[in-house]
């Protein structure tokens, strides 16, 4: 297998992109194609030890940044590393595409340059959820589509569920629908359809979910628009950061909270990393014909050598195959309405 | 000023509700009235030392429920306490009516009963959100409307500003809506034509938040239709509950931690009551004719004392006149659309 990586993507890039390369080199046996400035990347590569026959450089001029407008950077940056990355993936000289950089750019790189596959009318974001202390599950859609109708949001059910099975080992996952309750008459128009939607379909449906059952892990796959997924990854992320902050500030106050904190300060850590995203390997972008993984932006190594861990399995247990061969089902599904 | 209670709304009524009304009335001045069952409220307050000319009861036969639709309950249960408190303040018998009941039947209640706002197309429940180590910000609408037009939202902008300043005595209160990026051009269609209605409004507009940015306290209201308002919420609820949960387990694994969490209880205490919605007294609903305050359906005394206190300067600063006297210059706004 060949896994390109996007060497100019992120707020880190090149220096932790190359770094988690050589860190997930050295556990497997794929090879990786880091496609950016061939200087700098060089560079980079020389601060450590690694195979060159395993990791190699595809040279791209460009780099689309946070600022291009993602439909007009993939069109017109055809040199970026971004675009050469997927044009691998296209031509079957990678199996595989890792970027932290633009989102919106990857998203539409995928839908212009790899396609979607055919009869998934939107392709999704699937962030990998911590739960804590009990692994994680899959927020789909985190953010590609902020406006979705009923069938969009059964493909990103029927989606997550093909890949919480293949890569993340869950038999028969469940999935649940965010709302604002759990009955069956709550919540808009749309999510009202889709709920009709989702209980014809075959896939393990338990019905309504509020946002606060997200973090305790009710479901397997959690199921929303981009908006709100975006709104529940952030809060999250916010929340996560605000409420440790102040474990610290509190802890640390007065002599006799000092030593509890110096007592407890290994602890605070392990919970700390229980919340950490890089943990989780990056989100899979779901309905293209093609394996891309989105990395968070601010990605560290860790980070960038999760992220390719976790695709291995992605592309090797066929996700979008089986994608594909689900498509007929749901479109059953939606014809019987 | 008279304040009427429900004393048959919530899951701890009526006991936790006359408790916290005895512990409010010891604080104030103004006559309770408490709206429901006779002789379980007086079985209730019998245990306490109270003032009988300060707290009196109004017999109510008939509750509204959870399970109940709330727009049938409130046509059909006219002998409910909380059809009962809601016409007191219509017949200007009470000045403000507090309930932890049926949030569904306390908005229909409002709407048919009170009335809105002429030119307020949408009342919203505007809840008080925790800012860990700032006190509050307002989050509107918190679950009352789940579909929003622009307007609604600029409705709801000046509404939380109005309430921001006159109760929570904040001098020109901060106002952010909730997007999925910080820029102008991001999010839904309603999300971008609010984006524009709050820029020319004369209400102090700092643009979009990221959910990210809510509990750190960016702004004090945080606007977003009710759907994204109840995910904020509840998430927030449930990611502070596993968090606390974790923390709490981590910390009492090993005798080290176990050492270190005696020495650190008093602080985890405090960081939870930071986070603790009773300590905020309640979401005001905004828009209609009379101050109504509702209540988490768990309060206990305290958050039914606090709802109490602070539906005070709620009717004391005249928000409600405050909120109708806008909205001419709301409508100014969205007609030069």
């Amino acid at each position: 297998m060949r896994i390109a990586i996007d060497g100019m993507g992120g707020d880190n890039a090149p220096l932790e992109i190359v770094k988690g390369c050589v860190e997930a080199a050295k556990l497997i046996d794929e090879d990786l194609i880091i496609v950016g400035d061939r200087e700098q990347i060089q560079n980079e590569l020389d601060k450590y030890e690694y195979n060159p026959s395993q990791i190699t450089i595809l040279h791209a001029e460009d780099v689309i940044t946070n600022d291009d407008a993602p439909v007009r950077a993939v069109r017109t940056k055809t040199e970026s590393s971004l675009v050469k990355g997927l044009v691998l993936v296209k031509e079957g000289q990678a199996d595989l595409f890792v970027s932290a950089g633009n989102t919106g750019a990857i998203m539409a790189g995928g839908l212009f340059i790899l396609g979607r596959i055919q009869g998934i009318d939107r392709p999704a974001i699937a962030a990998t959820y911590p739960v804590l202390g009990k692994g994680v599950a899959l927020l789909v859609d985190s953010g590609a589509n902020v406006e979705c109708k009923p069938n969009n949001l059964l493909e990103f059910a029927t989606m997550g569920s093909i890949y919480m099975q293949k890569v993340l080992d869950v038999e028969d996952p469940t999935v649940g629908l965010v709302n604002i309750g759990t009955e069956e008459t709550k919540g808009t128009t749309v999510i009202k359809a889709a709920y009709e939607l989702l209980q014809k379909s075959s896939i393990n449906f338990i019905g309504n979910i509020e946002a606060r059952d997200v973090p305790k892990g009710t479901c397997d796959v959690i199921v929303c628009d981009g908006f709100v997924g975006n709104v529940i990854l952030k809060l999250t992320e916010g929340l996560a950061w605000t409420i440790f902050k102040l474990v610290k500030t509190k802890f640390t106050e007065g002599l006799l909270s000092k030593m509890g904190a110096l007592l407890l300060a290994g602890k605070l850590k392990e919970l700390k990393s229980e919340f950490d995203y890089s943990e989780y390997g990056g989100a899979p972008i779901l309905g293209v014909k093609g394996a891309i993984v989105k990395m968070h932006g601010s990605s560290g190594s860790t980070a960038v050598k999760n992220a390719i861990l976790r695709g291995i399995p992605y592309v090797r247990n066929n996700v979008v195959q089986t994608i594909q061969d689900s498509v007929l089902e749901l479109e059953e599904v939606i014809i019987s309405e």
